[in-house]
């Protein structure tokens, strides 16, 4: 069998270029979507989203604030920020790039920020709107773009079995509940595995889709695939390689090579799930535009 | 295989002995629980359910409130009742028996109750502190007392496999974040079946343990259950019944006679998950008591 490559960019440009098209809608009304992106502390991988978000905005024709803070910012100052841009009228979207330092209380944080704004849907709102099936809310950018992925390259998901595997608040559960959802792109028989499943391999062999958010370098081999399986591949690790001239290359969480001949279709890594992130980040601001100023 | 019978009323009679200790420390203080159960309207069902709380508040000391409003109430008039709940510091519980009649917009009555007094866990602050997994939070009582009821037949839920059939925001989705949450009780391989599920049968097969939540009669079979799973039945169906002198019977969604020869442990209907229901609202009545108190 020769598996379909996944091409998350080629699938992310087609949402940026809906995205684009809803952009010129509001810009004809006089209005821009504008999303606020917070950072504390200088975190190279933080500083280089944060860079490539405010790059997608400006891409967009989305508004775009990118707010540095300091490392040593505190609780206080940071609600402060978040206050002032959940009343700025310029900004539909905020989001606050993960970690913050130590002293921050990233919980509150995301409780202040005012949940029509919170386009990472990490907000208590958005995460019951989710389990409750209330499409006005914010659903993580990621598992977003996993289930865009297979609803753009025709994966049929109703009464599937959809394997998730990690329980993360960020991937694993969003996902599990987007996928056990009813309609469209859902509607699937859903197993959410972790690091405590016994018999973990043949949980995985029982997949027709599986989604791997483990955050362990090619830990999903081929024994652990069905013959003509789904994969979509979460994971971003980065590996020590010393061929490399950065001397590490990065992996996800299925290891790719054995992995893809079985498959009916799979993401790569990079390349697949990755761009879906950002893309639906975008997509996310101009639904909260919408939802805002409509 | 000789199943072992889980008894809910002693599950319910030792959960229930447990808040009479933590209700008697509460007296000491000069505290006494409240819970206020709103009723609109007269529908038989939901009257015997309200009757059946009130009467287990008073056994156990519990301050409890029952409001009969006309079935013609509106919702403005609803909205000031709950109002006057939430700022009532004799009332620590507050619940509207549902299915309200139909000029009430039930989820905007839910959302309008101070989560810290949601002792059925359905606002949104408490269905998202599930996800969270945020021990503050109030877990809807039926998913609850399924879980102690494992907990109480010493079931191991590490690494099982559990199938949740039913994906209901009553019972299946907590349930399923319940087991799938880190911890004792918990920590399983969750798996939602639901309608949509194409091959049930072996899905349930799969089960170690299986939670039944989908509201039809006797509908899982011998077939549908692995030798030596432990199986809770949810389900609570009225099937007409010419012998019986009210003309019907109780069944649960697992045809028991045929199911139980096959399992290690199985809950019978009526007297399994139905006592831990009621028992686990008291619970959850004690606990806000003593979150707002404490």
């Amino acid at each position: 069998m020769s598996a379909t490559l996944i091409d998350g960019k080629k699938s992310a440009a087609k949402l940026i270029a809906e995205c684009s098209e809803q952009i010129a809608e509001l810009t004809a009304q006089g209005i821009t979507p504008g999303l606020a992106v917070v950072l504390v502390g200088s975190d190279p991988a933080s500083t280089f989203y944060v860079r490539s978000k405010s790059k997608k905005c400006k891409e967009l024709g989305i508004h775009s604030v990118k707010l540095e803070l300091p490392a040593e910012t505190s609780q206080e100052e940071l609600l402060k920020v978040i206050d002032d841009l959940n009343n700025d009228t310029a900004i539909h979207g905020i989001l606050v790039q993960s970690p913050p330092p130590k002293q921050i209380d990233e919980a509150a944080i995301i409780a202040a920020i005012d949940p029509a704004k919170d386009v990472d849907g990490f907000h208590q709102v958005n995460v019951a709107k989710l389990v409750l099936e209330d499409s006005s809310g914010f659903v993580p950018c990621t598992p977003m773009g996993c289930q865009r992925l297979l609803m753009d390259y025709g994966v049929e998901t109703e009464g599937a079995n959809v394997v998730v595997l990690g329980r993360s608040m960020i991937v694993g559960k969003p996902m599990a509940l987007l996928m056990m959802a009813k309609g469209k792109g859902a509607n699937s028989t859903v197993t959410i595995a972790h690091s405590r499943t016994k018999n973990l391999s043949e949980v995985m062999r029982g997949a027709d889709i599986l989604i791997a958010a483990i955050g362990k370098p090619e830990f999903v081999k081929a024994d652990d695939v069905k013959e003509g399986a789904v994969v979509i591949d979460v994971g971003i690790n980065r590996v020590e390689d010393l061929i490399d001239d950065r001397g590490y290359r990065i992996v996800g969480d299925v290891a790719f090579d054995e992995v893809a001949p079985k498959c009916k279709a799979i993401t790569p890594v990079p390349g697949g799930v990755g761009p879906m992130t950002i893309a639906m980040l975008m997509a996310n601001t101009v639904k909260a535009c919408k939802q805002i100023t409509g």
